[in-house]
């Protein structure tokens, strides 16, 4: 089994998700790393904040450096010396929020790169191979994001669209399974020091430690169907019928705001097979995962500890803190004393406070590597919370001091 | 003694030099730390590439966060996080250099923040009092950095109004040094992270691991006297009839080019006590501080690994590469397999030119420390060719390698 349930608590679950890279412990928050790096932040960051995966964007990736370059550098993982599982998404949800003159068709879009201008097309059958050449652990179904608001017919005509992209989807991708990336030799990293070899992606390394053989490369199929209760039912149905390893539920934080986006949660997760994970798509709030999780998702990623962290705010137990604030430029206390992440409990809020008001890098390093750290320690706790049959009460009183500061 | 000759070889020669947070081997390059953090890095990256001490620039931290500030805060070192050893410049260099509207007179600088337009004064008693302040294990006497050019009577009469700041510098100083900052109760970070104390200024461990208590806080003068050898050696005895426990070389890097200023370091270094630390303020380039080891300085600080690491230029034995070119799109290399700092060796050109070229902060962060450890690690070459009296070889060796790719 690819995806094993451990634990179910109410409608929330603990699993553990195989990959060729390693295992994902589920709830599983994934730091995004656009554009082959989690902003601000190293690798080694990143993994003693407890993430188990990080998640790549297919558009960003495609226009620099370009799919086709780095797979001739070995792929994803050898080119960010990034050796846990990478999640890409499809290039579909970018592809109508940041690229220029788009033009739209049953076959796919053409657009032109936000970067240079210069033209593109993505289909299934092209985000397919990105995803493949990227080797990515997790390839994510070509689909259209339905904007917000849609009519019913909208929601249902884009729905209707995504559903003949994910079959195209899956046959574009099952056609490349037989034809993994085959490493150049010597791609990756050439270097004599040993150390080098261990961020590598396993199928460049000399020694045994190889790719997990029996984890193979998932894809995930995308429910969507806007704010439709009949809509989001036709399309799962139709994507369990095709199969998928999991299953994201797209089309929401989308502007819904958390109450909708909640309704659309007492029903969704439901209607998805209980055996495959459940990945909710750009979210979110801590307080938002909280919500998720108790509704019976399993996977999120978000920019929002990314980019706030490069914007002054911090996530902690007792809500955002706006480092900027005047009040914390003689504050001593570190953003959380509990807490074994440098960013976390070694500085004082004081220093924090001063390296964001002079505009300085390690102000942005420090603030995204709390945040992040601070988003797997609230998994953890979920994790935690499940397992011991405690997830309603911890949710609660999470809530409570969450909220406690909000004016 | 403060200071110990451990080796010389021709005018070169390795020491230690101790100070009450930590020793530091000479011939040593200080990384410049501006803003009470070295731009890019995390402390720990800062120490991993062998960096025994950091430059605090009195003139930023005067006006923000304010030497008061930091103090209250416990300190330089508690605020930063930084245990081992800093030295803090005067001030004034960059009030002339960045200040707005300044007013100079026998008793000082009045001047405007570039940050606020706010007014303030540094004269030899408050740069003292500030450096004082910050808890700085080297403090730099007040000075006038002689401008470039200069006639030999604006030189003189620069350098001897620097000589009269001197003995006001060494008063100052002086009277301060029974009073030292006193930590305020729960001063620094407040955590119950056992792991935060480690970084901790030893005055506010509760441990045993104590401040230095035989290392007293350090006062250096600075020899000024434009590209004038009388003047130089004016300025030399003066300073060392006044007496301080080292002696830097000013006024040199301001534009008057390599050769002129290896001219002056042919005969500066030997117009100092040779039981006394020599310190070439702003220096340098590579090249520039494999030139002036041989001609006996012990000490250096720069801007450019810095600087350069966030422009995309990385320094190598093989001399600068700048990592935008496109000739490393595909350089599967790293830019120095030799070393075990993972910026250099862990990386290909490949993917630290994407990341420059994408403007990522990640490449920012490790085109720095690749700098920062390539100055380290030259320093190393240099302090072994010394112990090994090999250094005029280990010299040409280095700058032909260096200047080989030279166009």
């Amino acid at each position: 089994m690819t995806f094993t349930l451990h634990h179910t608590s109410g409608k929330a679950r603990t699993g553990t998700l195989q990959t060729p890279h390693g295992e994902i412990r589920t709830p599983a928050f994934m730091p995004v790393g656009t554009c082959a790096t989690v902003k601000a932040l190293t690798n080694d960051m990143v993994k003693e904040t407890g993430a188990d995966i990080i998640l790549g964007n297919t558009y960003h990736l495609m226009l620099r450096p370009g799919a086709e370059r780095v797979a001739k550098l070995g792929g994803l993982h050898a080119f960010m010396q990034w050796d846990k599982p990478i999640l890409t998404d499809s290039g579909g949800f970018q592809v109508m929020s940041l690229s220029g003159l788009r033009k739209m068709s049953e076959k796919g879009v053409e657009f032109q790169s936000h970067i240079d201008g210069s033209k593109h097309m993505l289909s299934p059958e092209r985000s397919m191979e990105i995803q493949h050449l990227l080797g990515s652990d997790i390839t994510m179904i070509f689909d259209e994001c339905t904007p917000f608001p849609a009519t019913h017919d909208e929601a249902r005509q884009s729905m209707e669209l995504s559903l003949r992209w994910a079959e195209r989807s899956q046959a574009a991708f099952t056609a490349l399974k037989g034809n993994r990336i085959v490493i150049p030799a010597k791609a990756g990293i050439q270097s004599n020091n040993p150390a080098t070899t261990e961020g590598l992606d396993p199928r460049l390394r000399g020694d045994n430690k190889e790719e997990n053989v029996n984890a193979p490369y998932l894809l995930f199929g995308i429910m969507q169907g806007g704010m439709y209760e009949d809509l989001r039912k036709i399309s799962a149905d139709a994507l369990t019928g095709i199969g998928f390893d999991g299953y994201a539920i797209g089309g929401l934080a989308v502007g819904e705001g958390q109450k909708e986006m909640f309704r659309m949660l007492d029903i969704a997760p439901d209607m998805l097979p209980a055996d495959k994970p459940r990945y909710l798509m750009g979210v979110g709030k801590p307080d938002d995962i909280v919500g998720a999780v108790l509704r019976g998702v399993d996977m999120f990623d978000c920019v929002l500890p990314t980019r706030s962290g490069r914007n002054g705010q911090a996530f902690t137990w007792n809500g955002p803190v706006n480092i900027r604030n005047a009040k914390y430029a003689e504050d001593t206390t570190p953003l959380d004393a509990e807490s074994h992440c440098p960013a976390s409990g070694l500085y004082s809020k004081a220093y924090l406070h001063h390296l964001v008001k002079s505009q300085e890098i390690l102000g942005s390093i420090l603030l995204t590597w709390h945040n992040i750290s601070f988003y797997q320690r609230l998994m953890q706790s979920l994790r935690d919370a499940i397992t011991e049959d405690r997830l309603a009460e911890h949710a609660t009183q999470f809530l409570a001091r969450y909220h406690a500061n909000k004016r």
